[in-house]
């Protein structure tokens, strides 16, 4: 942190408290103190404090809990995701064009053209995005969610989850592993090899072993893996080895060569990521569920492109609200250190929108060697969530706080009324395009998203009583 | 507990401070208050305390300590475990002849004999047993650890781990699942057909699929496993996923039909306890590599037959100390209670002589919903521990406790000293033969053990000096 820490060109605007600014200022953040003065920002959040508006929350969060996510499928995105074209290229976080794209994201975008053969080269791909030949749409805006650069294409397999409390569905792609990822803007040759792979003979086989299976109960695996060490986004040892454990019966009996069976096997074993993208499309079931509840000021979505962070809420349809990401905090792989790190990435925030990850940390205190911190630190995290959550999980409890549900529901007004930013657990990638994960870390949305929110919901307000 | 707890027809005898007669009497178990005065008693403890038995105890701790088990073969306890012949039956706990076997044992005798074609009822079994027809040998005798009744006779393929540290080996059968179960004391058609199962397929396709891996690691999965909400004796669900994870690559590619290749990875997936009889074979290796250190006064096994409890020590040669076994208290499975409860059995305490098992619960919290009480008293459990071992893990670490290394190495004066008794986590078997597992609980190794071992070793010292 400190001098050294990258400040994304990005200044918060500090509003309320000289309290907070001091604090933002303290973390590193160049602050902008601006004229809305606490009184006015009091009397704005003072009038969300509605029945109607605890009503609607009620509603949104009930779904959001009710929720049943179950692992249904793999196909390819052309068949399924709503809007997917050839020339589509689906991102993390909020809409960004070329030009404004961080490093990681572009590198992603040119291994995902050759990878699709719309370019022939890396450089070929570069100049084509620049200009303008491909089509750059949210993940989130088609129904998706994909971590870190998040890039989803045509042919590319995606994992379908069916969320059978609302009849809604999600999808993301397959992991692929730690270090040299496409998500993480690796894009050399054997990055897309791997791809191809999956395209080729993984995806078929995932699917097929999917329906065979008759569908994976994803609740339930999680409430497993929250038990067993996983807070689900940053530590995915125990759903991986659990999601491993329900298919590779099915795979071990498909008409495949005995290598291939094996290798397939191999892969989902040896990456200890290979539920994140399940998770994560899980959790954008249940947000989805809980988004478009008029009048709700429950957080849908918290995403990140790399340069900005945007998130969602229920009552304010398909606006983001905006800021610059942040830095994650964290620990690095050897070589590596705070000067490489790209700012926040990735629609894998998803899962703390949902009440898990970071929020479920609490009952993952080996995750602290990963991202830092003591035991003690991720028992607090989990705590403070519960003071900007509407409710609790009644399906993912942690054994660590006698079985407590886990904070759920993040509600726009609370973070505001205790300033406390909702807490993200995260990859970090190297900033440059083509290099990969250099680590992971700790991070928190930014406050400036809220309070752009916080404009908008009492503009709502005030136009619904006029 | 109290008057509906069984009483094992076993008496306590309380020597020492009336605040532990007392204490026992509380928890329901008869007095006998004794002769041996505090300070006759304090006075052979006082001998006990010398450098030559530190020293001792060192060496047989760093043994413990360094011990590298891995898992390398499955094969049938006739090729391998010594001793073993067509009429030999393996059991566990102390020795014990058929007239004072409880329920479960004899009903899983009896299941073996007609498994092993050696009687052809259940019934003509029983008569054959009684008239001395086979040879009876605790498994402790053979480098072998049977969970429960612990059986293991010719055929019985068995998992074959390796101590590279110190170049011995240990045998377990593998592990048939919850509920009815032949170590449980079931003997029904379906439970003797699933060890002819064992023996005529999965045994062999185990074996191949673990040589194929190279072997596996066992004392890095446990080490995973703890900091997943295992304690890897009442809790094997994140070990059994890991060793699934590890072996299904193996299994998919071997030259069987496919549905036996998917049935193989099915029982696997479907047993959360596949892993202890690894676990226990692995902390078998440990405890007989810390055996027979002259002097030392750590306990290297502690065994229970379902009758007797039975402990041996390092410096103590090839004696057991042995006293009733009591009855777990914990919580059952609907429609039985404590009324149906068999005391104490198994040999899977070698756990918590390995520092495993209820010494790590305090990083299994969710373990309290299986076996009774809260993840406060779990973590008490662990840290009551540390009164009464030598040293902690340097292997085995535990989240909750900062990754502090588990409480390992019972020192017998420790356990006199203080008055802590090693505690347990373990299954309860019905108390008639062929029912099978009612529930799970917790219990304490019998102080009388220690007293025994006290006797023992007070004599030993003063052999020494004389």
């Amino acid at each position: 942190m400190g001098a050294e820490r990258p400040l994304v060109g990005g200044a918060a605007v500090a509003v309320g408290a000289d309290l907070f600014a001091d604090a933002l200022a303290r973390q590193g953040v160049r602050v902008a103190r601006v004229a809305w003065t606490p009184s006015l920002r009091a009397d704005r959040l003072a009038t969300l404090w509605r029945d109607e508006i605890d009503t609607a929350n009620r509603t949104a969060l009930e779904r959001l809990l009710e929720a049943h996510p179950f692992l249904v499928d793999v196909r390819p995105a052309i068949d399924l995701i709503p809007g997917m074209t050839r020339d589509t290229i689906l991102h993390a976080g909020p809409p960004i064009a070329w030009e404004r794209m961080s490093g990681p994201m572009r590198g992603a975008v040119g291994g995902a053209l050759v990878y699709e053969g719309l370019a022939r080269t890396i450089a070929d791909a570069e100049r084509a995005a620049s200009r303008g030949d491909v089509r750059f749409s949210p993940c989130h805006h088609h129904g998706s969610v994909g971590p870190m650069a998040g890039i989803i294409t045509a042919s590319m397999p995606v994992f379908v989850v069916e969320n059978r409390a609302h009849g809604n569905h999600a999808w993301s792609t397959l992991n692929e592993g730690l270090g040299k990822a496409l998500r993480y803007g690796a894009n050399a040759p054997d990055v897309l090899d791997r791809l191809v792979w999956f395209r080729d003979v993984l995806g078929g086989a995932l699917g097929e072993a999917i329906r065979r299976a008759g569908g994976v109960d994803v609740r339930a695996l999680i409430a497993q893996a929250l038990q067993m060490g996983d807070e689900c986004h940053n530590r995915n040892r125990a759903a991986s080895a659990l999601l491993v454990k329900l298919l590779a019966p099915e795979v071990a009996a498909l008409d495949l060569p005995p290598a291939e069976r094996s290798r397939i096997l191999a892969f989902a074993a040896g990456n200890e990521h290979f539920f994140l993208n399940v998770g994560m499309a899980a959790c954008k079931t249940a947000t989805d569920a809980a988004h478009g509840v008029a009048g709700s000021t429950l957080v849908t979505a918290m995403a990140r492109n790399g340069t900005d962070f945007g998130i969602r809420v229920s009552g304010l349809g398909d606006r983001w609200f905006t800021a610059p990401a942040l830095t994650p905090v964290g620990l690095y792989f050897p070589g590596f250190g705070p000067g490489d790190a790209n700012p926040d990435i990735g629609d894998s925030a998803i899962t703390e929108t949902a009440g898990i990850g970071a929020f479920a940390m609490g009952g993952a205190p080996a995750i602290v060697q990963f991202v830092g911190g003591t035991p003690a630190d991720a028992l607090r995290a989990t705590r403070r969530m519960y003071e900007i959550t509407a409710g609790e999980s009644r399906a993912y409890r942690l054994p660590a706080l006698d079985f407590r549900g886990t904070p759920t529901g993040i509600d726009v007004r609370l973070v505001l009324q205790t300033s406390i930013l909702p807490q993200i657990n995260t990859g970090i990638a190297h900033r440059e395009p083509g290099v990969g994960q250099i680590g992971a870390g700790i991070v928190t949305a930014p406050r400036d998203c809220f309070e752009a929110a916080l404009l908008a919901l009492a503009e709502a307000a005030s136009g619904e009583r006029r």
